[in-house]
């Protein structure tokens, strides 16, 4: 499928990427090289601008990205490759009528945290005001955010994926693999992100808090005058 | 209401929040767009900027800013919305008169902290040189910073906040939803914040190391020569 | 040996080391002045550019390389002094000739785990994503990266890493000393470098948060609704 | 005393303290504009360069620092206030011949450490490579690092770093209150304090990881293959 992109379209969807991938490589998330990102740009007939395979993120070049329909091939001619992962964008862009943008990082919470909760399958997070970051506001809500396994095979991966996720949690882990993390346009999917990311590294140090908590204050040297 | 804000008052007040936002945001402290400032201009009639809601505060913009009173709704026409927490920075201000700016970020180490502590009601703190940086000079002195539950309801949660917070310590914790630390100005509130930020992760790292201290060297590989 | 350093060659090597080097030292690799690098100008007969010794590796200067030859002294005249450990690379691009560029940087994730695996004498790492950053594609991968002792002799720690050290892994560990990593080039030895610590911190965070881990949601104030 | 300050001396002194306060302050060491710096400018009489007191260190301005003499006092007219701290650094200038640089901030594993091995005088570090940082080459080598209390009054304070301090370790830990490192000059004080600081962070993190320690792989999900 060949689909011709305006040069507006294609200037400002670069432009947001670019922004995105500066702030996410300053904090070190994309390590190796890892992670993906991309930007719908139209829904009928599904076409997206996806991060170009094993480029070091932390540089901004001319050829960083690409254009891709469906099944995740370019729509024009381009040396660049999309990335093998290129398929779970698509997948939740068609899954998730609403994402506008998918981004998929790893981080030391996203990776261990899958690996805690990989068996129950999903991560259950609550009890906490960051929540709302993720558009959701019900209050005294819990989340059970899905956690699938690490398949090789990537048809059988966006498949796995495909079943889990649904519109009212704008994310998914994926077993020592990172997260997907998706929302309406590049704003919000990075505000889902920064969210997730949040409530994974405080569960993880709160449940480590908690079993040295002392609440005896003298045991900490702390005098009482 | 509606107040004329002069020029200058208005420049300087934007100019002051920006530098505080951008010092603050790089350091992660505005999770998932979390968080929000303010700045005193006037104490009779109450009058304070405040961030508007829902912005990236990553970004500098021209919009990112409203000027409000006592009843947190805005004192000249605006396309902007005040956060509904302005109520608390309100709260803030008719209660501790010295109160010239008041800043409120979510970290792990705050979160986590005020969820421990949570049922207890305050947070214990002694034994530490940074106290110091919260204008508490008194020699061993202990902090009993005051935690409240994360009430939904913005006029309850305001209410509560009220009712615990003093000139003695400038800050108060929200359960599971961060940090509101004042001062007398912007460079004050600052200080103030660090200090309560430092002391917050002090307490939790060392809870965790007393729990794994081995006085023994040789367990730790090191030979005495 | 004397070998002429062609300008172009001079400039780009440099050029590709400071970036490496200014990108490391943004995120403290280098504590301490620790740490060095070094890439491959020649294999037959070996020349290489490595860091000189002693300097602070947060600047860039004009004097902050020189071109050693296999025996780890210059190859041209110059006032520096290559480290100590350069006989380090030198085996390296003795033992890997695919090896184009060695990176060594001590963290404190690769401190911790040298020293908790060093009886054992290599980490395990398995089930990981990120294993893929390391060029090892092979599903279900586990990892036996080296870990070899930290002897004062540079001579003999060369030939104990010229013992443990393959094309299969891109690194070797030295207990409570740092880690040297190579690739082909300083894109793929950065990468390789950048795998490798987000494996060693995953490992040591897992370890922490199993033991901590707590399935029980009401444990961490989580109410299902 | 008055004593005229060669503005050459003035401006490379206060260049110097600059760029070590800059590096610092983009590390988070003076939370809550804690912290201070010294540069010696002349042993007889003792005159030295120091951050004045209150200042918000991520700063650059014209009134940072001043220049004090062996009693702590200013050698020339000034309006700024010398912190009062600024004893600790001149004695130790008195007991430490050599020294030429002081920088005094607090971390989080500074802090943490001092409390640990606050009753035991003196926290025990070894089996580690950047022990060589702080330029002590003896292999195998153990150090010592003095840990004092934190008397709030300062002469006392003072006295009793004299009592503890030699050259041979090039700083002191005050309980719950930093550490005071020095070397020759600039460049050589902050490479001591960099590895200090990593030897700190060091220790407490392994004492955590041995205690998790899971020598079978299994339980870390790891098949080998």
């Amino acid at each position: 499928m060949t689909i011709f992109i305006q040069p507006e379209t294609r200037q400002e969807t670069i432009g947001k990427l670019n922004e995105v991938k500066q702030t996410f490589a300053a904090r070190g998330w994309f390590p190796g090289t890892s992670g993906n990102l991309s930007l719908k740009v139209s829904s009928h007939p599904l076409v997206f601008a996806v991060t170009a395979s094993g480029k070091d993120k932390t540089k901004i070049t001319t050829e960083d990205y690409l254009f891709v329909g469906k099944d995740s091939t370019a729509v024009e001619e381009t040396t660049l490759r999309p990335s093998a992962e290129t398929a779970v964008h698509s997948i939740i862009y068609q899954t998730i009528a609403e994402a506008g943008a998918v981004f998929h990082v790893h981080t030391i919470p996203n990776n261990v945290i899958s690996e805690l909760y990989g068996d129950l399958g999903h991560v259950l997070i609550g009890n906490q005001e960051l929540i709302k970051g993720l558009g959701i506001w019900e209050e005294g809500a819990a989340l059970a955010i899905p956690v699938v396994e690490n398949y090789a095979d990537i048809p059988t991966l966006a498949a796995e994926i495909e079943k889990v996720i649904d519109s009212s949690i704008p994310g998914v882990l994926i077993r020592n693999h990172g997260i997907y993390a998706w929302g309406k346009n590049d704003f919000e999917a990075k505000r889902h992100l920064e969210a997730f990311e949040f409530l994974f590294e405080y569960q993880l140090q709160l449940m480590q808090a908690k079993q040295s908590f002392a609440i005896s204050p003298s045991q900490l040297g702390i005098k009482i005058v």
